[in-house]
């Protein structure tokens, strides 16, 4: 499959427009709403945090996609219309009545999503009154806007498009991110807004979402507290005029794969932007005798508040790391485990191994990007997660806030 | 019940004597060797680290601790004995051997700890050399010095003990700590010895040592990864001729009260003294449907570090500890969440409560004790977690180290 990457990012998909504004949601006068429009009319699919408590924002869009048609996603960041009880289900909604009326669509086919300050009523004053412009100026060119106003703590916005053959045409996909995780202060939520111009069932757009979710965003940690906000979203308009991508044919695989490969670069992005962060930590574990008991193990590995310190300080102490693998409940045997540090090992047969090359080891905890590989000798399950280190820069950002 | 606080730790309690020694293991040249002993028999119990990786000293003492018979404890502070394969269960072997030549002991009546750096064979040279000193210098006024035996991070020993009356006679039990979770670079373990001179039945003994580790040290996180090495020990040597505690007797539920209230002050000491805290944070969750519900939410609250960090500043960032509760998986109704810094209520129904007194609030959280409650509303459940907060100093400890 030759996927070919593009400049830009949802707007680099044909038939799709954004826009993105300053609508005095932020103090700070940055931009702070967003909205992707496709004229033609697109099947939508969505995933969403599994946090039990979720903004009314989610449970909006929750409703609204259940038809499985979009033509309008709406975001606002700088107030996350979380914990903000039936008040935030009402703003919610009206949003997206305010945004159907401009645009003239049935309300349930806009969807929306909001990003930071929790507990705070919507300023639903500076909204209402920001709408028409935010439609206004609608544009093919206006991804770059869009992933500017979705913006929290990110220090740069973060989009990206590919290209690929699907079946007897070339499609193309294309999204904007945001921030990992709750990495700031009152603040929360990933957001990721994709479109495509391929022509996609709805069982088999919501099932290659859920996949490409699965081993991209779903592998990313920053501090193990998980949004609740998190949302992402895909448009499928279908002008590419391909063969139908159905569950079970062909073009599934490949369309499948070409997320998978998109959203897994925007996941990258938001791990390269974490608060605070100087190393992309890779954890790989394998020979796992379930998958299930691989993703505990990596991710008791990313989230050790102690190996996290560690590399920070680029000190290879994998003591710390076996305490974590052992911690988690994973089936295991201790005499079985094998630790790398990039392509050295370290520990073998559960014990310090000999000789360790500890000049090379050094050399790769230096580097940006740091792997750590996990072989538990017992199976054939595999799982990665992808993390930042902890640092001070971390805490500092994180404490210093005071309302 | 009347307790009452006595001075020292475990030599404290009638028949019991110890010792603590530089034995050259620690580079520092601070003390690094630890004896416990009754000259009297005893009965023994122990409570052992969970993590599925286990130091080669605790595997030797979960053995020598099965025939319920003790007198010797021994523990090395600087090196952890930790993956350290059969070679690390050979040299614990060797340790309690030669305690118990000295002491007259079979070996297994000997129990042995260590917590330092893991992954390094014990420096066995050293520590065939000290213990001839160790042994020499017991003393029923050496529980002080043994404190100091056991400590690696710790900045000060911990060490309390307790007298009460169960049944016909007054008995003490007493005991010393060290620190909490692994909280230093190669550094592992919380270890607790205690002592008694009640006389107790195995099974009781066991039981309320279990229930007192549950009530103390199993609520205590500084940085949520377990130790390899976590040990907690008690001997009971029956001077005290009471009628003997046995399960289900009146005396045994004093005696497990007594028990619980002092590991809970060693369990109290510990965090007080975790590495860079500027808090003792009390989390307690009520109103869960279950048990292991309040448990998983009072846990993932006092191990967010977002909610850590927040706390160090003094931020009363109520939508992170909100966001913390909804991810844990742990049945809840968004709209029954009542939330309380202190007294003061922050958040009711799920949503922010009106007024809310942020001038107490802050007051409140500039305070060095800080106590959170998170009422579920859904039941009559409860739990209770003490941790501390996460500040630029325990990164800048853990991060530091090179090898």
């Amino acid at each position: 499959m030759a996927i070919e990457w593009l400049e830009g990012g949802i707007t680099a998909v044909p038939g799709i427009m954004a826009s993105g504004i300053a609508g005095g949601i932020k103090p700070d006068g940055k931009r702070d709403m967003a909205l992707i429009y496709s004229p033609a009319p697109a099947v939508a699919a969505g995933v969403f945090t599994t946090n039990a408590v979720k903004s009314g924002s989610v449970k909006v869009t929750v409703e609204h996609i259940s038809g499985g048609q979009a033509q309008a996603i709406l975001a606002v960041s700088g107030n996350a219309n979380s914990c903000t009880g039936d008040q935030g289900i009402q703003d919610a909604r009206e949003m997206a009545r305010a945004v159907g009326d401009l645009l003239r669509l049935p309300a349930n086919h806009v969807l929306v999503g909001t990003t930071g300050v929790i507990g705070q009523p919507l300023p639903m004053e500076k909204i209402r009154g920001a709408l028409p412009r935010l439609v206004k100026t609608l544009s093919p060119q206006g991804g770059r806007n869009a992933a500017e106003g979705i913006m929290t703590t990110d220090t740069r916005p973060k989009e990206a498009a590919i290209r690929v053959a699907v079946g007897d045409q070339t499609v193309t996909i294309g999204g904007i991110a945001k921030g990992a995780a709750m990495i700031h202060p009152h603040m929360a939520t990933m957001l990721c807004f994709l479109a495509t111009d391929a022509r996609v069932e709805h069982p088999a757009l919501q099932r290659a979402l859920r996949v490409a979710v699965d081993r991209s965003f779903n592998r990313i940690t920053v501090d193990g507290d998980r949004s609740t906000n998190d949302t992402v979203l895909i448009l499928a308009n279908g002008l590419a005029e391909n063969s139908p991508v159905g569950s079970g044919r062909r073009g599934a695989r490949v369309f499948q794969e070409a997320l998978g490969t998109l959203t897994g670069q925007l996941a990258r992005m938001i791990i390269e932007d974490a608060e605070g962060a100087t190393k992309f930590i890779t954890v790989t574990v394998r020979g796992a005798r379930t998958r299930r008991d691989a993703q505990r193990v990596a991710y008791a590995v990313a989230t050790s508040t102690l190996v996290k310190t560690a590399l920070y300080g680029q000190d290879p102490n994998w003591g710390r790391i076996l305490a974590a693998v052992g911690a988690t409940g994973a089936r295991l045997e201790e005499e079985r485990i094998r630790l790398l540090f990039g392509d050295e090992v370290v520990v073998s047969g559960g014990v310090m191994a000999a000789p360790v090359r500890w000049e090379r080891i050094k050399e790769h905890l230096a580097q940006r990007e740091v792997a750590l590989t996990v072989d538990l000798g017992l199976g054939n399950a595999a799982a990665e997660v992808w993390t930042s280190d902890l640092t001070e820069e971390y805490v500092r950002l994180n404490s210093k806030y005071t309302t």
